[in-house]
């Protein structure tokens, strides 16, 4: 039993959809959640860049008692877990590598797609990780960096003619590949869902980083015997760094619900320094 | 005669249609440029973040001995240059100002559009300069969000049904307004002048803040005595705030010709204080 809170952040507000499964499988969980809004997106960014902001965000997280991070940006996940993983002592998970077991245990034709920001498809993390459960799995990724500009303006509706026509390029050679496991590689996706599995069919079934990144965090938490005490009471505390004023609009496009907890901003550059180090 | 460099910053590379322009206009010129590629885009953002980065912005520049500083970036020019404007001492335009002089003097019918980041159309900043020149003037904005995400994605040619559908979208209200006068009020429109020009038709004339800021600055430093010698040698060094890798590809796009000049990385966070201030 462990009552200290779990750590989560995102470049921006994609990663609330990791709280909201959070929030449906750990009830009882206090969660700190850091949006990068000051400085989102990451995706197009260099390694070298998306490490920084990594390192910023966490030594931010770690300046709270917490039991764990998950990484709910698709980005850092790929491109940053490993050395981050390798500087802290805190347990540090990502949403890629949970995203990356589940696809590889479900496919039938070993055959993966695989979609997300530049950053993450350059990086070759998702291959690694699929290969270290399903060595026999063929992955082909495409890069899909208007999915997110585009979500973040609302346009994530089956029917919009922009998304369906972006949607289209982007997936076609997936599914000429004749892929049955799509994983949708970045937190910004899963509302996306409709629009992509319209497109895909029946026959491929959607991997979200969300929905996994949670299940395979209370798994780890469980099997550490590491869960909020029974009686405990699960809340939010929300950072974000740029202004708080727009946060509860389109956080609850991505929460699903409401906005409940406190929302704060915090100064993200002056955390250059880890406040608990390996 | 003044040989000092001239200071052009941006939130990314859109600002380099104003080198564009002041190459053309004042070849002889040193132009010091600097995009804030480690985060952009700024046109989504906060007016207090903003600030913050347009301040570490021009703290960075200002350890050059400079004669001027053009804030090349809609966002900026629109958002913060009043505000930094009264802190330092170094004389700064913006594009905003210069683009919004332009099209008070050349409307016949008094009506005018004006296309910009969201931040932009939020600060009211071209109605001010605008009214400035022509107090009967009608201003009518409009925030295009996606066009910088489509541009930077390669998606601004004629004919291509993403660009064409949101353009249309967007443009619309300001068609059947009957306007005569459109102000693209960001450096990353100048690319899109195809697309728009071919929506709003003959009628409407297209006034681009690149092309306009670089005449405005010349003007300036023209009636100052503060251009460059007669036989001075132009050059330009560009620096970014994430890697340097991909600066080459995409800033040849902006700049409508190859890259020459030195390209360095700059940790922009650091600029926390005036290097020159009033």
């Amino acid at each position: 039993m462990d009552n200290r809170p779990i750590g989560v952040f995102d470049s921006g507000l994609g990663g609330l959809t990791v709280v909201r499964e959070l929030m449906h499988l750990l009830p009882r969980e206090r969660i700190i959640y850091l949006g990068d809004t000051g400085r989102v997106p990451y995706g197009g960014r260099s390694r070298e860049t998306i490490l920084k902001y990594a390192r910023q965000d966490i030594n931010f997280l770690s300046t709270f008692d917490l039991k764990a991070i998950m990484i709910a940006c698709g980005t850092v996940s790929t491109t940053a877990l490993d050395t981050v993983r390798s500087e802290y002592a805190l347990p540090i998970f990502g949403v890629a590598e949970s995203a990356a077991k589940e696809a590889a245990e479900i496919t039938k034709n070993n055959k993966i797609g695989l979609i997300g920001t530049t950053a993450s498809i350059q990086s070759g993390a998702y291959e690694r990780f699929i290969h270290q459960y399903n060595k026999e799995a063929n992955i082909y990724g495409v890069a899909c960096p208007l999915f997110v500009p585009l979500v973040e303006n609302g346009r994530f509706q089956k029917g919009d003619p922009v998304i369906e026509i972006v949607a289209a390029e982007y997936l076609d050679p997936l599914k000429k590949r004749g892929i049955d496991t799509l994983v949708l590689g970045c937190t910004h996706y899963p509302l996306l869902d409709g629009v992509i599995s319209g497109f895909m069919g029946r026959g491929v079934t959607l991997v979200s980083t969300g929905t996994q990144g949670a299940r395979f965090l209370a798994e780890k938490l469980s099997q550490k015997d590491a869960l909020a005490a029974e009686n405990a009471e699960g809340s939010r505390h929300y950072y974000v760094t740029d202004s708080t004023e727009n946060f509860s609009r389109l956080a609850s496009i991505f929460l699903g619900c409401p906005v409940s907890g406190l929302v704060e901003q915090v100064s993200i550059e002056s955390y250059d320094r880890p406040h608990l180090q390996k």
